[in-house]
């Protein structure tokens, strides 16, 4: 049975459902910052995704950056999947503006996390859920 | 028509072409480190690319993924699109060891790069290209 990594469940907000991944939101407010985790049991890396969940994650994958890139007018999507430390494959999606603060390096390692006042996590979340509704995408309560 | 970026070229080493893809590795040292680029004009998101171009990504990132892992005996890879500094899509394939310099942290920023010595160049080329050999991949001169 599927059950999310601890880290992953203590540093962000899960939004929700795709056909395959649970969409999550890092807390760390300097980036908008999001994950796809495919809700399967003991998956490490891509590859190990049958044809049909690859299939999945890339459409999934790619839905989340056009919204995305869309509503946060996005100079660059970074989407990667790293797992060194948290070994449960989970595909970063990060937003990157010029003016973030890591821009142009990296994210990981560039400056310390920073915490959301409470109306603009809010406000980010409903931004993203509401763009989110047109697509295959189940809000938990909603479902 | 496609040309590859300057600072991929320069930085890397051609190996060859999958069908959607070239192949590049890195002439940094520290990790096996490889590049696959999608041969296609002016694309700085997966999203761009069209249905049958992400499944062509989706599948030579997994066989290259799987031939890397086994060869190499990896740890952990490390899948990645950023593209803040060079924005034609490249989508990094990096073998992370627990005893690599940068373990367990992402590689970038992490280590100055290393040279190559010239046997140990060749032999990873060789490594590289007899287990893709197999796979739908063709190493030029040799098409």
């Amino acid at each position: 049975m599927f059950q999310l990594h601890p880290v992953l469940a203590a540093e962000t907000i899960y939004l929700g459902d795709f056909p395959l991944c649970a969409l999550l939101m890092s807390k760390d407010a300097n980036y908008p910052w999001f994950f796809l985790v495919p809700r399967c049991e003991d998956i490490e890396e891509i590859y190990q995704l049958d044809q049909g969940q690859r299939a999945a994650l890339m459409q999934e994958s790619c839905v989340l950056a056009q919204v995305l890139q869309r509503i946060f007018e996005a100079d660059k999507l970074n989407v990667a999947a790293l797992g060194n430390v948290v070994p449960q494959l989970h595909l970063h999606h990060i937003v990157r503006h010029h003016h973030d603060p890591a821009w142009p390096a990296p994210i990981w390692g560039a400056v310390a996390p920073r915490e959301y006042e409470e109306n603009a996590l809010q406000g980010r979340l409903d931004l993203v859920l509401s763009a989110l509704a047109q697509e295959q995408f189940c809000i938990p309560g909603e479902a």
